[in-house]
């Protein structure tokens, strides 16, 4: 297959691996893994889980808990706070599949009880120290409102409580990710000590992809939930997450321009393939991406001197040492680790593996109806 | 018609208004119009151009040109460095449309001469100061390299030379932008005083969206190619381009959580929706979108007192006055006016009118092949 447009490359070996040694840390662990689908949100890489035994995921929205229960997933959890206003999409797939919703305030917990029409299970979303939303672990009052109402509904469940350790994302210390990652599993189980005796069955998750990489025991929940780790990208590798090694999706952009004058290179490629993500460097300055050389079958580690230091909306510019200026000329394709992955992939609708093999994404196949 | 997750309103006459001011605007200044078709990128809106007599359009990518060229445009210039691998796509678009493409190095001249089988128009690209890409105006041998090998090629004709001033972008002030775009037409007057006896018909072409909009006479060109302005969005409110009455977009967001305790709104609505492009504050903090209070047939100028002030990937932190706050509710819409809205465009794929209306995106309905 010729590549002549900005394209995204997935090495399935890379991914396959990714995925066994979560699954394997997750068995020696004692947790189950319901990993998050919102980073790849392929059918096809959706499949390379069942190998691995999986048969519960976790997505971002209910359009794709839709996708993915077209494509036999019958235990999905809807990691966000439920959206009241697509309670008729919300029984759809209730009346299909094993529904998980979070709540995060009573009138959304309300909204549910009135309007669902099959049995969901919710989840209660607990803010240990993120920030971005959540119940905080003290409010009791709002805890037991919550958690009473949930009761009194009949078609709700609650299921167990629910965290999000997005702050591990600014660390770049095992010992940081560590201190955040226990104060969860702590504060998780004070509140299982708290609800039991209402709740026997009350179950804990949590697990984003820096805790979930650079740790070794995740025991002390029931689920983790990561969802980057099968792909990573150079925002993970800084963290510490992975190695650039194990990163398994690469972009190929082709060389359009040259400027001898700065050593400047113009690719095809920029923020609506990309996307606007930036990795800040040590010196201040940003990064849009690691520049490596693409081989016969994948891609080499970062290459020394050679940086995308710029996007536009459909430009990227790479600024090159004389020596990396030369390497290229006007038609190669260059190769780009991604600084997110997941907005990489959602940008570029589709992947190419390395074995020549087309997958789909999401946002390539379901149209936006409004 | 229900909106119940995160869509792009589009307010028609907003945007027939702000295409009527520039297409009398180049008409006044005895320029051609080529209005740049990337912002939007939809074959409906492409419709109510024609009203204005336009026939003449600028994209930023083949696939944007066969997109366009099928719903009835043939006279089509993709304003980006011509991109040799796409040799097959650029041959069946020129074998039926009038093709324009840019140049900007001696290699894709050749690549180019030796490729196309019909008749294809080149401009060469001048770097008249943003430094992103084109050739320096004073680049002689380069210039005299370049024209020679199309005037050489037979099926290449040489159509002119391009500006693309991006740099006004950066300016807030009237006379900055004018000083701007004066240097620029002097200096693509040296080049036609220069190359006239060898070119007597060339052309020049120049014409972003802050100088288009913000300067009132742009006469001494053949033509301008803004884009933005059918839409504008607030970067172009910041610079001065528009008022916020003028912005034609609005982004419409489920609000799917509240945080009392810290006056935080989460909407669904995140990079995903809007793109992770920002505007500085004065007090140096992000703005990711200006909240204003959508109305039954539009949306009113921005509330104080509100802000967007954080995305992730699906998740939107608004961040409100008490006294705002209290004005939300679970399960509403909040209106949003984007930052970038050709990137907010691209990705919502598509635009709900104000009448009620969908109109396609090309993201919507164009698939990515490899």
């Amino acid at each position: 297959m010729k590549i002549t447009t900005p394209t995204l490359l997935l090495d399935k070996q890379k991914a396959l691996n990714n995925i066994q040694k979560m699954v394997e840390k997750a068995r020696t662990s004692g947790v189950r893994l319901r990993p998050h689908f919102k980073t790849h949100q392929s059918a096809q890489v959706g499949e390379w889980f069942r190998d691995f035994d999986i048969d519960a995921i976790t997505v971002s929205s209910v359009r794709m808990a839709q996708y993915f229960a077209g494509h036999g997933w019958n235990d999905i959890l809807v990691a966000f706070p439920a959206n009241i206003l697509e309670m008729e999409s919300i029984n759809e797939l209730a009346s299909k599949i094993n529904l998980h919703l979070v709540v995060v305030n009573i009138e959304t917990v309300e909204a549910l009880a009135q309007g669902v029409k099959y049995p969901v299970k919710i989840w209660v979303k607990i803010d240990a120290g993120y920030r971005r939303t959540g119940i905080l672990p003290h409010a009791h009052n709002e805890l037991d409102t919550i958690l009473n109402a949930i009761q009194q509904s009949g078609k709700l469940q609650f299921e167990g409580f629910l965290v999000h350790d997005g702050h591990t994302y600014k660390q770049t210390e095992k010992e940081a990710i560590q201190t955040i990652h226990n104060t969860s599993v702590y504060l998780l189980h004070l509140l299982r000590d708290r609800y039991k005796n209402q709740f026997p069955e009350l179950k804990l998750s949590l697990g984003d992809t820096p805790s979930c990489s650079v740790l070794d025991d995740l025991s002390g929940v029931d689920e983790i939930r990561p969802g980057n780790f099968v792909f990573y990208d150079i925002t993970q590798q800084h963290i510490g997450s992975n190695t650039y090694q194990d990163i398994a999706v690469c972009m190929a952009c082709p060389v359009v321009a040259k400027h001898p004058d700065r050593h400047e290179i113009i690719l095809y490629g920029g923020s609506v393939h990309f996307s606007k993500d930036m990795l800040l460097q040590a010196d201040g300055s940003p990064s849009f991406g690691a520049i490596v050389a693409l081989t016969a079958n994948g891609w080499s580690e970062p290459l020394e001197g050679i940086e995308l230091v710029s996007l536009s909306q459909e430009h990227g510019i790479v600024r090159a040492t004389p020596k990396q200026f030369e390497k290229y000329k006007i038609g190669d394709l260059m190769g780009v680790l991604p600084v997110h992955s997941c907005l990489t992939a959602d940008l570029m609708k589709g992947y190419l593996t390395t074995d020549g093999e087309y997958l789909e994404h999401m946002s390539g196949v379901v149209q936006q109806h409004v």
